[in-house]
């Protein structure tokens, strides 16, 4: 049978609050300039947007209204209005509540109803699968545009009222790394030209006997005054696993599409920090492609990464031009990407 | 183009601990027989399988245990091995924790690796939602068989400390009400002889400018000690709405198919509760259907309800046999269900 092809119609973005730049956060949290210069050099990550006013610890976006936002700027980039959408999907590792499902606050603001709806649990590959979710909707024939949404709100990880200077550096090291966004793109099988067809998608577990590589608890009635870790990182097994992981993913796309490494015009690498960004870049080893990179002035922003990513790369597409991206999720060791060709 | 068959090639299912009877719980919570015979009337259940021991207040199976032993009974039905699944799907409403997603521990435990998975952030239409994404992997043609779980562990709700005699009626009733499963199936597009066709499959969110039904937090590393509610029902709103939404959606799927009423040999419907349950029967009005219904020996066991229903439906099922089932989450409003045929 004749695969339709699927196309990204539109994407748009939403970022909380202003960018907050390192010396802000060192001001904030009463820390010195060598702070300022470990994070240049060791994370290297400049701004940030955050969920949380670093003030008053107030929650200033929920990831429903930063979601909304994002789809309003996908939707009328594309044209279309509420009722053209015939299905939703979501990804994100950090969901306001555990019900109502994210998603379906996200379609209540934008008035869309009667559809399906699907919200993934997933960490920074949920972008991905969100996508891929959305793409096997419409090779189904049963839909025509399907808004899928990638974001993540991490103030409920982020305690503000944290005396820094007494944190471990493992753990110092995740009040800069993460900044809270989302994203959104609309799918369609529509042939309007102009646009990027979707030539593959790749999501692949590989966690088989390996620990996590993060863990993360929710709380619920009965254990939320326990004294339970809530984050838990094995930074080392990131540092090591996420380059290589990365190169394989980047191989077994192009070899799977019969695409070699020179094809690629646009990189858009794992976006966990600067200086791991540059890592896996240089891991990856296509100095003929763009690379497309937001993490030094967002920080990671998890499942809302590719979405910041494409709204760079999209507009300096020209007919032919091709693009990669690459996503790792490290929790339980999950290989992610996708190819996109404009047409 | 044609669309190829999708059929539930086995199911399996797991349930946690002993039977809990009424009276165990009244003995264990020092209620009296008065409030059994409140049970009794009022929720109309008999036993429930609940995943923490009540009188250690410990946790005795976890979403990915029970997720483990219902896939590898399916698996075992099915004749198949770890290596014979291209994907998972698993809908859930109380993942263990959110990073790894716990479908990713249940694929580890299986010895399943290297194919994608999901889960599906869902209340009671879970379980249909994951069938869907499912059958539209199939329905790709990139996979051969896929593994379907839904399932829900509410220990992190319920208070085994709780002073019942405090509480008033409303959350009383969550005592009683839900139970603990997990359940499996195995879909494919093998035409293998003696198993059940999926006709159609249906999901739909209705929440449009509604109040949710329900409410769940999730409590995090900064707000764990805050006095917000964790759960919050609306279960007048759940007793009006339900068995409304439950007819529109069995008339829905009856009216694509082109089946009238008396067309269902098997009904599998809604859940919550026995009253609740008895209730819906009668708004669905088809007397010439066989009810399966689980909800007096297991309670509300959230996503893996529909599972527990055709385990007991699909032997029963004889070539030619419909069967119809009706799910409705209550949070955001999502109708769903689904119909079989057994070919």
């Amino acid at each position: 049978m004749d695969t339709p092809d699927v196309r990204i119609l539109s994407v748009g973005t939403a970022l909380p609050g202003p960018a907050l730049d390192n010396a802000a956060l060192a001001r904030r949290f009463q820390m010195d300039a060598l702070w300022e210069q470990w994070i240049d050099a060791f994370v290297g990550t400049d701004t940030r947007h955050l969920a949380v006013d670093l003030e008053s610890g107030e929650i200033r976006s929920s990831l429903a209204e930063l979601g909304e936002t994002a789809a309003r700027r996908a939707l009328e980039s594309a044209g279309l209005g509420p009722g053209d959408i015939t299905g939703i999907v979501l990804g994100t590792a950090t969901p306001d509540q555990l019900m109502p499902a994210t998603v379906n606050l996200i379609a209540d603001r934008l008035g869309i109803n009667d559809v399906p709806t699907y919200q993934l649990q997933s960490g920074c590959s949920g972008a991905v699968q969100a996508l891929e979710v959305g793409r096997q909707m419409l090779l189904t024939g049963e839909h025509r545009n399907v808004l899928v949404l990638g974001g993540d709100v991490c103030a409920k990880h982020l305690d503000v009222t944290l005396d820094l200077r007494t944190l471990h550096p493992s753990e110092l090291v995740n009040v800069v790394l993460f900044g809270d966004g989302a994203g959104a793109a609309v799918l369609t099988t529509d042939p309007v030209p102009g646009t990027a067809s979707i030539r593959r998608i790749y999501t692949r577990l590989t966690g088989l006997n390996r620990p996590p590589g993060q863990s993360v608890e929710w709380f619920g009635r009965t254990d939320r005054h326990s004294d339970k870790q809530a984050v838990n990182e094995d930074y080392k097994a990131i540092e090591e696993s996420v380059p290589t992981m990365s190169a394989e993913i980047a191989k077994e796309i192009l070899e799977d599409l019969g695409w070699q490494d020179t094809d690629v015009d646009y990189l858009l690498p794992p976006q966990l920090s600067g200086k791991m960004t540059a890592r896996i870049v240089a891991e990856l080893g296509m100095p003929g492609a763009e690379e497309i990179t937001c993490v030094r002035e967002t920080a990671n922003t998890g499942n809302a990464v590719p979405f910041l990513q494409l709204e760079r790369a999209l507009p300096q597409m020209t007919d032919g031009d091709r693009a990669l991206c690459v996503a790792v999720e490290s929790s339980k060791w999950i290989k992610a990407g996708f190819a996109l060709e404009k047409v």
